[in-house]
């Protein structure tokens, strides 16, 4: 059961203009897919972040990897740390984890395919039959622009969404066609007091659901807590209100709201100092760059031991990443809130077969056939990878690609 | 790949008179083995505290993990909780998850053999192929009484060890047999300088081979400094000098050596409060008590990220223990240290067939048939469960029988 090949396709897929504190993103998002051939043929399916930097890095471990058993996580996971350079290379930690995530994924999928289990049963069981998942909101243009002129645009399914009233029908949408019964938005794009008006309209509009909203970052101290106070008792959690662990720790000690955070602790190196400050109250997982599946859980059950809520962050997606989410969060029990997807926004060029992994009354079925229970599929995969190629695009650039629009555009933060 | 039935079987088995803080060692180790029957016929070993009660305790978890698939871990744990009456019950988490360690091992072993893996592939893969283990020196006497005369013993094979003398005599012989590389006394016997005159016998003895000391919470804080100053540079660690989280922490601000608990830290619930006082450098996991080998492992990477060394306890056990700490050692990557075993006092009389974990060279070797890779005896285990029958212990209980001997002997600690 050794691995025998790894084969790294970077793709991308469209994405609609969807508005966050660094500018809004582009026409194409970019990921990679990941595919672990094992002696006697099964492939293992990994997805992670896109772009050709991450799309070499995980090249740049294939001779380290094969070889190995597709079941020594610890082998593969100090292979590829080996192969990036370690510590004492040029890249971070986290940077390392996010290609050795990749490869996680593919394991498990290869390990369930070998030995006939659903992944979520390699993680210790689920706890869960389904994963409930999040309606996620974002200001966004009624469509991409034409043209550096801003207002000609190519319309999307989607509509404009840049008030209380656009971002009630986005969540009207988005519950009509899959059932959520939670909604995140994303914040940190128009002044405050209009995306209090949104929560509150939200609120409103979905009497009883739990409601959170993510500004990342661009907020001021003072008005993270004036926001905290103006909406305490209406959201759920707060999500990055400030930046850095500090600024995190100084607003919890003013506000009764439950701060959430996929930003300023992003390594299990942070969690010491975050914890000692009480600076977060939930974090939110993800697979994509804390080590996988198994460190997932290893977060969530130290998040458990030391009384931190657990909840999942999410990038733009395709199917196997969501298979994975999926998967994972059964196998958690410390999860307790539903999991952040950008899948609605994405799902159209997923490079798996449809059918596996739907959200449905806002959940997601966990699969149970062997492995992440999902089946590739190639002409897609072939397809996006072309799309990537033709499309000349390297790395996402929110920022670069608001100021084809608006030249002066600074995404420094706090910005409001 | 059901659990079809949980067999549990209590035994006892021969063990030297071993001295300690809370008394001696009785004539008879208890030891409890459990066999977790899968549809299809594959047994899963495990083994874990001995006694009527626990022995009773894992007996009513019985009919809840019965149905169960042996890979839901999560499910598990669960039904064993609730069985045993969850968080309102009356048996606290640690008793729980004595019970569930259990099932963990032998649920591991299980899948194991189901999927044709060794225990320490299913946990990650092994990051060494050999796990070593100390020598564990005890103080004791010649042989058990045969009277209330202390000195009319029936001598065994070991020989008295009273002072530096014997003890240095001890380590020679199992040394000699075993290979072992270091070194660990058990103290809190003896007045402190004559337990620091017996280190610094083994330091002459044996050159360059690291040497621990566990009094068990047996001194005062003062002693504890001054022990600790005494031998600066001669241990390697000073394992529970004093007893709870903040008379560690009080002795670790004055002393520079690193200090190692296997008292004050026993449940995940406990890590923060200690890691916040930097009251301990390393933590011996036990997979008997931390709740099994998968959350053992999450032990362990907890204090890789808090910056808390790791390192392995042991009670009396014999092979299916063995097996079971030599996995998940050799899939733990944080653990440095050369693991605690008493298998040399008490192997004699071991249910398994010989020969699959033995200690070559100071480490045994990575079984690398599927499961835990231990075969059970089942004439041995018949034996052993009639000595348990015939004996009418029920209990350990070191300070009893010493007091069948010093009638005015007293536990209390601390004592020097």
């Amino acid at each position: 059961m050794r691995i025998r090949d790894l084969i790294v396709t970077p793709i991308a897929f469209s994405d609609p203009p969807l508005l966050n504190a660094d500018g809004v993103h582009e026409p194409l998002a970019l990921r990679t897919i990941v595919q672990l051939i094992v002696e006697g043929g099964v492939v293992g399916l990994g997805e992670g972040s896109g772009g050709t930097e991450v799309a070499g890095r995980v090249e740049q471990v294939r001779s380290a990897v094969v070889g190995l058993s597709v079941f020594d996580l610890n082998g593969i996971e100090a292979a590829v740390n080996a192969a990036l350079g370690g510590d004492a290379g040029p890249l971070s930690r986290r940077d390392r984890r996010v290609v050795y995530s990749m490869l996680d994924v593919a394991a498990h999928d290869a390990q369930g395919k070998l030995t006939g289990l659903p992944v979520a049963e390699l993680l210790g069981g689920r706890v869960r039959d389904r994963v409930p998942y999040s309606a996620y909101l974002f200001y966004k243009w009624a469509g991409h622009p034409r043209s550096a002129a801003i207002d000609d645009v190519e319309p999307d399914v989607w509509g404009e969404a840049l008030d209380p009233v656009g971002i009630v029908a986005q969540a009207r949408a988005l519950i009509d066609r899959y059932g959520f019964g939670s909604i995140k938005l994303k914040g940190g794009v128009f002044p405050p007091d209009e995306e209090i008006a949104a929560i509150r309209a939200l609120a409103e509009a979905f009497p009883g659901l739990p409601l959170r909203i993510d500004p990342n970052g661009a907020w001021t101290h003072d008005t993270a807590v004036r926001v905290a106070r103006e909406l305490d008792g209406v959201l759920e959690y707060l999500e990055d209100p400030v930046l850095g662990i500090d600024g995190m720790a100084a607003v919890a000690r003013e506000v009764s709201q439950p701060l959430a955070t996929n930003m300023c602790v992003v390594t299990f190196e942070q969690l010491a100092e975050a914890f000692a400050q009480d600076a977060v109250q939930i974090v939110l997982s993800d697979h994509h760059y804390w080590g996988g599946l198994r460190h997932t859980r290893e977060l969530a059950a130290i998040c458990g031991h030391w009384g931190v809520g657990v909840s999942m962050h999410s990038n733009s997606h395709l199917g196997i990443s969501l298979a994975a989410m999926t998967h994972v969060a059964a196998a958690t029990p410390e999860l307790a809130y539903a999991c952040d997807t950008h899948y609605p926004w994405n799902r159209a060029e997923d490079v798996v077969m449809p059918g596996a992994v739907e959200i449905v009354g806002g959940a997601v079925a966990v699969p149970t056939a062997p492995g992440l229970g999902v089946v590739l599929d190639e002409a897609a995969l072939e397809r996006q990878h072309r799309v990537y190629l033709d499309s000349g695009r390297t790395a996402r650039d929110d920022t670069g690609y608001m100021r084809s629009f608006e030249p002066t555009y600074s995404p420094t933060l706090p910005r409001y």
